[in-house]
């Protein structure tokens, strides 16, 4: 097995070229064009060997891919299409260059899907395996989504279903779970937790949607583009959790929300393994789905998640209050604030 | 002493806010505008505690600055000006929090003294302090400087002298070493080598300059902008020497260069403490001294020599050839191909 220490920091930089966008190798720096009129959008992740990830349960190839896909998934909630990523990574001499290599591949088979080249980077010896992307991308202005645009009366939309991801991680965990589930359904919760996809698809839908709204009037283009930035969207990714991603809209807006509880999509698999208590655990506080939480008036939110089908949702609304209450409109669970430090376990039981 | 555990990493967010532009605070990434027309330059770098840095001969503030300014010196080398850095921290619980906010603080003068905010980052745990810095600047395509664009009788130009950062860290590992230097000059040395100095001032006198010679013959703006992309100049900082840097452009140009061995410019303290052996070491293998390392056409080159002043000298020129020839006009030393496998103390010995 070969070593990092075996080829050394320029050798391994040579293999791991292949993975890199050819214009970009042999310089100080990245070049990358950007359209005019857009705006530039970073964002940064730090992955550390033990605390982020762990060969225990984690290939390098999944590291690679849920890190690059979480990536692009902050890049989708600020409303912006990627451009390139930049890889820093930190290596113990002892690791094998294998394990590098399908780190990159894994990383580089979720960013082909999203047209996204490497554009740079830096490999240097560490102690504990690390690795630091950061991802940029470009938005019009006036189609930045903010977590503090949130306004009272606005739908919450959720992109897909929720609690996929932690079910997926229980059954790596403890493959003795899930008895009740076929083969197919245990695969696809799996592949939810390992190959998360990052909602970019949803951006032009949102876009095509928010245009047509505005044309019902009649506008001309430019009222069109005027209007457009009247039509802010507010959200962010469910990468910490449903409950999370709704509780940092609802604070960086000062507003707050009714969740209905019956409308959060939940994979189908659930109704034959979980209590409904555990699924709302799951779906509320599991995270990583790495689906979009988006807040806009009534009229295009009931558009989008028509357009977007299977697992899209209105999940809620926006309200004066400043709290966030979970309601069951069946009645069998009591409203219930929602907060960051209780999960769901501490509700039906 | 609150170690970074006492607080966590919200905690300590919330403390490196203050040194963090104030916009990008509260979302999922960071927002940036970019000029019309200019691409995107981007650079990263990874730097670890015990491999990079270390308490030992570096305080926090300096590793701060030092890291900082590598990265502000990577976006002159490709001509940009900085639009931003994103920051990523990995930190053991145990290290005090004054460390951190020390470091920023380090940072953060740096960056200040060239504009540049700190637009996004990330904090995670990590059982080693490693730093990764991504900076963001902007170049007019026509401005690019790129390590692979020396040509046949350019002028190779340094923006300074050589070899006073590796001199400043000897007198910092050997506090006894130096003992002809002054305090004046002990300070000065030791300065370079822990707060050195981006060359970005070198950018504006640059183009100045070969917007100037395209006057000369009395073009019209269009004819002048055409003609400013047809003066290409290559180059890139000497971070990791003098030596590294003409290696680099060489090989990426597909040139060679004769180095004239008395041209290269030493801090004037070198002249009583160091033999001439030991002065070329430091300047053409010692690094981190962060000048640039300019090829271009022999007349700008002169005028560009004249504006910069003390310590910018034309070194040498770019040769058909395949070799890099360290030359003496005063034959004191016989003629030395330039490798990056073997320092000058292989020379005159």
């Amino acid at each position: 097995m070969t070593k990092v220490k075996d080829i050394g920091e320029q050798g391994l930089l040579a293999r791991l070229h292949r993975f890199c966008s050819p214009e970009i190798i042999g310089d100080d720096a990245a070049v990358l064009v950007t359209e005019p009129e857009q705006s530039l959008v970073v964002t940064t992740d730090m992955l550390v060997d033990g605390v982020h990830f762990s060969n225990l349960t984690t290939s390098p190839e999944d590291a690679g891919w849920r890190a690059a896909a979480a990536n692009l998934s902050d890049l989708a909630a600020m409303g912006a299409f990627p451009l390139g990523i930049a890889v820093g990574l930190g290596l113990p001499g002892d690791l094998s260059v294998n394990w590098v290599e399908s780190l990159y591949q894994g990383m580089t088979e979720c960013l082909q899907k999203y047209n996204t080249p490497i554009v740079g980077g830096d490999v240097v010896r560490s102690p504990v395996t690390t690795l630091a992307i950061t991802a940029f991308g470009q938005v019009h202005p006036s189609q930045i989504i903010r977590r503090s645009a949130a306004v009272v009366g606005d739908a919450i939309v959720v992109t897909g279903v929720h609690g996929a991801s932690r079910a997926g991680l229980e059954l790596l965990l403890h493959p003795q779970s899930g008895q009740n589930l076929n083969a197919e359904q245990k695969t696809a919760l799996i592949n939810a937790h390992q190959r998360p996809q990052p909602r970019l698809d949803v951006l032009p839908i949102l876009e095509k949607i928010l245009n047509s709204q505005s044309k019902v009037v009649r506008l001309s283009e430019t009222e069109v583009s005027n209007l457009k930035s009247k039509i802010p969207v507010a959200g962010m990714d469910s990468s910490d959790g449903l409950a999370d991603a709704v509780i940092q809209i609802c604070r960086a807006s000062s507003v707050g929300a009714v969740l209905e509880l019956r409308q959060i999509s939940l994979p189908t698999a659930f109704d034959h393994w979980l209590t409904p208590e555990q699924a709302l655990e799951y779906a509320l506080y599991g995270g990583e789905d790495f689906e979009l939480v988006l807040c806009l008036p009534q009229q295009p939110a009931s558009a989008l998640v028509e357009h977007l089908g299977e697992g899209a949702a209105i999940v809620g609304r926006i309200t004066p209050d400043s709290t966030i209450l979970l309601h069951d409109e069946q009645k069998k669970f009591p409203d219930q604030v929602l907060t960051l430090s209780q999960g769901f376990q501490h509700f039906g039981d």
